[in-house]
């Protein structure tokens, strides 16, 4: 595999891409419906909840509006430090809802500090965190963001975009109090696009029963009949489906823990080397995603020239997201990444240096 | 290939099936738009139409949700019988819109007649109409109808679900005055499910621009501008798209022609036998689905043992959706189903009625 240092889509391996060519059966049969139901057990693991994990067609995109829109009447706080937290914002405004920004610039994290302040001055039905920003390499502290909010607003959701990095981090959804917590198949999970992965907790699903206007595509209260039989209102996404049910079981037999401490030490490794080389990550520490190394562009690298170099070695970096293009470049070390191939990128980079 | 006459997701050739496990590349990458233009491009003749066909990551319910999200502020007529007719207009009510009613009982098709009347009462931004029915084997005569809306409102929209047709029957979009017209991949396409697909014409994407509330995931409008760069604002399902685009070239090849021949002739010849057999298709002529028969069970045959029979065969056909079950069972006959296919089947449930 030419490794691709890029947030996603990530390399697949061969066995996962293999398994989205099983033959097709009918999905209201009994046959698919194990498959669903032990997908959805074993991604419960990975959210590191006891609550239900819906598996819905599309991308992570889908249940940011399938956020809003169920768990939000009127009010929500959209936090903003970043492309996709702007993106949730632009979402809930889209979907009719009232969405304030608690907004920083790109690059800086959300504290539990302006947090509280926000949410002392208004109340709201929920606020919406993205927990790793893939824009910047900015990881918010989700933890203590939602400690804050329970000892402040007991009964705001707590509603978490972990797109780029649930599965390379641990979230742990039950024990910080998160409610509604999503992702999406193709960062740190490794699998191909097209399928979100959204867990909910039973508050917020009690809650949803009362919002008006949640649609029929994203309906959770909907979806939450037919996930009790295993099913889905709409036809799902089966390729990816037995994808992720093969991927599951890889990442467990590597263990979460042991997953997390690859991702954090390929983090280090990333972040230490460009600093030994006068170039600054983006976020300040200890705010330093585990996933995606945003780099300050200090030195003029070209970066358009710099892929193409790489691409002779089979490889390819990100360049700065938006406004940030040529001003940062960003390495993702995520998915079936290892240290070694870390190890060869760099090689590779101080070669381009020179 | 062991046939499953089943409504989809249907049976899917192998070399498509492995086209989905092509190795990963950025979607934001010349290579991946290349292949997202074309497949847009080769999708437009299976459309019969000039104007933009939609590529989305979700199954054909998530267009619906597009249909009256983008093209409806308040009013809409829908037409029902069946119940993804039903499910459209339940769309549109959860979406916020006033969803009038145009009702005939499941297996009846819906007139040109009772359209006049309809629209003759009261103005409406724009109709919904299933082409196909899929729970009741009813092909509803979109062409007619659309005459009559043109004719008496040429202002209301005309916004068709041909999920269980398109690929299989030909719709001329341009020709017949269609405004939106969708389908998913799962069914008469041949591919997995993930993937729907939809055009939509000029003046309806005039009249979206003046929508609010439209959302973010199926706002048209936004994933115009990125169709135009041959992209869309989320990460796409992509081993579909590479699936689709193998399967469009397999479909041209037939001929688009021969494909709805192919189509006809097996849906006459299951039907025939129907009747020979003293059980006549619950769509009165001439509104009889060419993709999948919906047959009276007026012989009283135990479907569920019809079916475990079948299987030992390596068959299987579907029972009656919803009320009609046992007393309809339906046979698809579409994708890669042949007539040879067909004889087999029918000789089969010969040999099980004894």
């Amino acid at each position: 595999m030419s490794p691709m240092f890029v947030p996603g889509p990530v390399d697949v391996a061969p066995v996962v891409l293999a398994a989205q060519a099983k033959p097709m059966m009918p999905h209201r049969s009994k046959d698919f419906e194990e498959i669903f139901r032990r997908t959805a057990e074993k991604a419960q693991k990975l959210f590191y909840t006891q609550y239900r994990v819906f598996q819905g067609t599309s991308s992570g995109s889908g249940m940011q509006e399938a956020g809003v829109r169920n768990f939000v009447q009127e009010q929500v706080l959209s936090c903003v430090n970043g492309a996709f937290a702007d993106r949730w914002n632009k979402c809930a405004i889209a979907n009719g809802k009232k969405a304030d920004r608690l907004e920083v610039p790109w690059g800086q994290a959300i504290t539990p500090e302006m947090l509280a302040d926000a949410i002392k001055k208004k109340s709201y039905e929920a606020v919406t965190i993205v927990h790793n920003e893939t824009s910047t390499g900015v990881e918010n502290p989700v933890k203590e963001l939602a400690k804050v909010v329970h000892e402040l607003s007991p009964d705001t959701l707590i509603l978490v975009d972990a797109v780029s990095s649930l599965g390379g981090t641990k979230i742990e959804m039950d024990a910080w109090g998160i409610d509604f917590l999503l992702t999406s198949s193709q960062k740190c999970l490794a699998l191909p696009p097209g399928l979100s992965l959204a867990a909910a907790s039973d508050r917020a699903m009690k809650k949803a029963e009362t919002v008006a206007n949640r649609g029929w595509y994203f309906d959770l209260v909907l979806m939450e009949k037919h996930r009790l039989k295993d099913s889905t209102p709409m036809t799902p996404v089966m390729p990816l489906i037995f994808a992720l049910d093969v991927q599951l079981d890889r990442i467990l037999e590597e263990g979460l823990d042991n997953r997390f401490a690859r991702h954090a030490a390929m983090a280090k490794r990333t972040q230490n080397w460009a600093v030994a080389h006068g170039m600054d990550p983006l976020a300040p520490e200890p705010y330093r995603s585990k996933t995606v190394s945003t780099i300050k562009n200090t030195k003029g690298l070209d970066i358009a020239a710099l892929n193409k170099f790489l691409l002779t070695k089979g490889m390819r970096i990100a360049n700065g997201y938006g406004d940030l293009k040529d001003k940062t470049f960003r390495i993702a070390h995520m998915g079936e990444i290892t240290m070694s191939d870390v190890d060869s990128l760099l090689a590779n980079m101080e070669e381009f240096m020179g």
